[in-house]
């Protein structure tokens, strides 16, 4: 796609180990390279707002790249979490917690928010972007069925919601789709499209 | 998967031509068939609710399978349309008309609604479901990308919501994703769990 000509000149470098976050950066028609292996510690301050963890992480992982970065790239980072009743659901430990969270996700709406960093040697932009999901009830073999197959313990929330339990479980979302599985895409766009 | 044990000892089929209606119905981890070929005439009652035309199709694409089925299949049809102001958009005629069609979406909020039936010899359940999308204001040199590169001329309104277009431009949806992709997942799979 011949798009974000204001961006030529510029490398764009995507700072995640996750598959899903390159696929959905790719989505855009966008071309980047990849980075990552920077050990980020994920801890946050007590007393800061739910609301801006996703962003607070997502600056924080681009500290840890901007010292490297030429003067013409561009690093894009981000985190997702799951808010569940005021709980900050991370990743699973193990997979009787991924059943433990399905199970509190179940039948209710909680909100995922995604923060992200855009950032190069002269300026940062950042932002979060949060959609609210609904679950219908689900089964408890539904939910023992989904964590023996799929094995969520890579994803925040315990669930994904482009594969299986995503699909026989979501009623009802409502902000961007894209958002909640790892990058607000037309967010992201219209950032890099006036950065 | 081993799910909707209530369907064991039926074989499912779906009939359609949609590459996309067979990915979404892998996405629920059930065997079937697929079958497509019979030419349905898509024309519905003029006096018909806007909220039941795709419904009606569905109930209409079904009637054309339901002479030749087994005593132990079941067939699902389904179709798609697009209401944005009052008016249904059905699939461009031509680029030009696509162009056309996604301008009048641009910076507004439509309605996508898919219709489905679940019918076997001995009976038929069908319902429609809707969903709101919101398209940011689209630039014309975004519009002209999208259709010279993916050509959406297969698709009701013009865009594919998990393609370029659907990425860059859909600033928030109420309801389901895969709805608006063309069957609603999370309904189906729960009208399957009672058949």
């Amino acid at each position: 796609m011949n798009v974000l000509r204001n961006l030529k000149g510029y490398k764009l470098l995507l700072a995640s180990a996750s598959p899903r976050r390159k696929e959905l950066l790719a989505m855009l028609g966008l071309e980047f390279d990849l980075c990552s292996g920077k050990d980020v510690d994920e801890s946050y301050p007590e007393d800061i707002e739910t609301d801006e963890i996703a962003k607070f992480l997502a600056q924080k992982k681009a500290d840890a790249y901007v010292k490297e970065l030429a003067s013409d790239e561009i690093v894009i980072t981000a985190d997702t979490i799951v808010v569940n009743d005021g709980r900050v659901l991370g990743k699973p430990a193990d997979e009787i917690e991924a059943k433990t969270m399905l199970k509190s996700l179940s039948g209710h709406k909680h909100r995922v928010i995604t923060g992200v960093a855009v950032t190069s040697k002269q300026k940062q932009v950042s932002f979060s972007v949060g959609t609210d999901v609904e679950f219908a009830t689900l089964d408890a073999d539904e939910i023992d069925e989904y964590v023996s197959v799929f094995k969520p313990l890579d994803k925040a929330g315990a669930y994904g919601i482009q594969e299986w339990i995503g699909c026989i479980g979501v009623k009802n979302i409502n902000g961007s789709y894209y958002n909640v599985m790892g990058l607000p895409l037309h967010r992201l766009y219209t950032e890099l499209k006036r950065f």
